[in-house]
């Protein structure tokens, strides 16, 4: 990370590059899921305390914990830590390479394929399910939900393939659909995403942690609402696959099941009035919003005063980085309505809709767009990242620009608009030197866009 | 407009309806171009005014004023007004329609195509280089330039015909290419553009008065900066319509000239170095700015905080829409960043990639594009406007939305998707009855975007 600081041209492009990366440090550290959990849910005697209510774990035989999510195997390193040997059983399923120094107990981290699902997710599907078979009424499930759980967790529903339930989702992740409607698709052609999670559960009572990757935290979205009533229907899920032109293109077993879902010879996704979620609360433990709110305190830390934009940010990553750096541009105008010094910070999730054939994420994306915006001025840095430290199919975590950005690019004979028009961010901020590189952070809670300009 | 007011589903809604309304009406006011020559060009006796130097003009044997764009003819009336007899002899071309009613004394306001260049407005160019032909150093020229002066000064160079330099321009609008492009190119197709009418002037000292309609107020893209040393070169031109791939679809006498231009067989705009520019004064008078400030003003006297985002806001509308209306969402948790009651204004310019075959403008289609995601909301308002009362190819000014737009169209059995899709907004707004409708302003100081929540 240390090129970060020395790629600046000019003291002020330092000192802000500086400002960018500082912020961004302390915004991952305080979002680790972990810790989350820990602040959160409290043991005291035989009381385990959530943030709004309390349970006497006297009132259990056993306690099992399951779950799936890139966040889900620290979250349960948590757990263990709290329950320790009150916890009967345990089965969580998180992406592959993300099990390393987690100490868990007797809570079994399988290791998965994300963002493509795989077979060892279904194998772990089968041990969740295997270990609800014969839970009661007097059992306490807690599940541990976090983002990147609907690829974690496959279970194809009717006579779907994996191959074919994956090629719905890359088909849809290729047309830049938003990933509330990707998850309306994967909840209807599943068997256990859409709330069928806590139909399995039933009748024990169930406490859902959940930490979300999800725009706005709508909680049937995030992780396709392993544990929470589905509004949405196969109609909807129908719609959405034409809408984006893949109707026709999904196979033969995927169109059949949704099909048969719409004319009601396969059950609906579980709704709020059914039985089963009587006894189900879904907790929510951590969000964007918490990113956001650490970014401002360590702004403010360093005697700036910085203005949130909203945690909501969506849309496609390159015109989002144009009104980033539309706001940039503003502040730098002496009789502007923004005044230096500022930091501006934004949250959410931005799409890409591909065209090219380059490499890239769309944080990483969002960022040379924006360079093309502040082009030759001076104290300004923008930088865009995903929490999670995976920016698309790439190993960075985002990428930062500043206003002599074009020009180093220039120098190296790189054109921005052909990296830009190719998807091709990675290599141009890898040849740059200006990627922010994390590795995996544990943390997966969305994107954080810092603007800062002094 | 009374509609816009009665559509509101709720009080919430209709209050906040109101704001909007109120602060376009005062915007829209304080930007006419009249008012803004009057306040800024003085005359005292003998000596006139600008806001920062001072002519005498018993210096000088003639005046003469020349000029061209949208809100140049109320800019001439203006000019009469303060000059008088004082003035020798005038041409002025502005678009068809946009006499009537103005009282310009002896300068001669001439009605041309826009945005499509036509005859009329060679006939005016005509006119105008005619009347600068004897022109010596002891006479004063004003120009009154404004936006849409590109297409109603058009000089076709070399063998390019009036067509053809027509389907260029058109070529670029359909591809999405920023005004700042297609002015790039423009000013190399043009034998008066780019700095080329400053030449024709000289040796007589020129001031020209420009009310800027172009993101940033880039002297040399307003008006394709006909009396502004232009940075741009021929190259720059071939690259632009490369990069949207309209090079080959040029006609043969464009790409002739272009490469013509390549070679150095036909002279290069003029440059800030060459003489003709040692007595050329370029005064912005009116500005995107100017409305922000004045709706800042209004939302104070409504007595709500306000919050400009910028006056540099560009990108592809339906991205931008998705910004503004992610920040709207902000505003509805009782936890979020920004807090109700709370107005952002925003300012500049938008772009349409055109892929569908409907009817609409980039304030339209913004609006429609930021109703997707506050459906439901009460008490939001979002409104975007072009502030020339003309959205695209349209006879509304843009749209106004509430979290109540998509129930309204859903009983319609409108699927707003379907209109998005097909860049048809304006039948989107139009059965809604939501359509801003304004009319021609007189004023073209870009687009203004307001949020209202409360």
């Amino acid at each position: 990370m240390q090129s970060l600081i020395s790629n600046a041209r000019s003291d002020q492009d330092r000192k802000a590059r500086k400002i960018v990366l500082e912020i961004l440090e302390s915004s991952l550290k305080a979002s680790n899921p972990k810790d989350l959990v820990k602040k959160q849910v409290q043991l005291k005697g035989n009381f385990l305390n959530f943030a709004s209510f309390t349970l006497n774990l006297d009132d259990y035989d056993r306690i099992y914990v399951i779950g799936n999510g890139k966040t889900s195997g620290a979250m349960a390193e948590a757990i263990n830590e709290i329950l320790q040997k009150r916890i009967t059983n345990g089965f969580v399923n998180i992406p592959r390479g993300m099990s390393r120094g987690l100490k868990t107990g007797c809570i079994k981290l399988n290791e998965a394929g994300h963002p493509i699902p795989d077979k060892a997710g279904i194998k772990g599907v089968r041990c969740i399910l295997e270990l609800l078979e014969d839970v009661k009424e007097s059992d306490l499930i807690i599940s541990l939900i976090s983002g990147g759980g609907s690829a974690l967790l496959p279970l194809p529903a009717g006579n779907i393939t994996l191959t074919e339930m994956q090629s719905v989702t890359n088909n849809l992740l290729k047309c830049g659909a938003k990933i509330d409607e990707i998850n309306i698709v994967r909840k209807h052609v599943s068997d256990i995403q859409g709330g069928r999670l806590a139909l399995k559960v039933f009748p024990a009572p169930l406490i859902s942690l959940i930490i979300s990757d999800v725009v706005g935290n709508h909680l049937p979205s995030i992780a396709s609402g392993l544990t929470v009533p589905d509004p949405s229907t196969y109609s909807d899920a129908v719609e959405i696959l034409k809408r984006y032109c893949i109707w026709e293109k999904s196979s033969q077993s995927v169109r059949l099941h949704l099909n048969n879902g719409l004319e009601g010879k396969v059950p609906e996704s579980p709704k709020l009035s059914d039985q089963y979620f009587k006894n189900v609360y879904n907790i929510l433990l951590g969000s964007n919003r918490g990113v956001l709110k650490t970014a401002s305190v360590k702004a403010w830390q360093l005697r700036l005063i910085p203005m949130v934009l909203s945690a909501f940010i969506e849309g496609e990553a390159r015109h989002v980085g144009t009104v980033i750096a539309s706001i940039a541009r503003e502040t730098v105008l002496s009789d502007g309505f923004l005044h230096k010094p500022t930091v501006v910070l934004a949250g959410g999730e931005t799409t890409v809709t591909v065209i090219g054939h380059g490499k890239g994420g769309r944080n990483q994306e969002l960022a040379l767009s924006a360079s093309l915006r502040i082009d030759g001025l001076e104290g300004i840095v923008i930088a865009s990242i995903g929490t999670d430290g995976v920016d698309g199919p790439t190993d960075a975590a985002g990428a930062l620009v500043d206003g002599s950005t074009l020009k180093r690019a220039r120098e190296r004979g790189m054109n921005p608009f052909d990296y830009l028009n190719d998807n091709d961010s990675y290599n141009f901020f890898m040849n740059l030197n200006d990627l922010i590189m994390t590795g995996p952070t544990g943390t997966n809670i969305g994107d954080l866009i810092i603007l800062v300009s002094i």
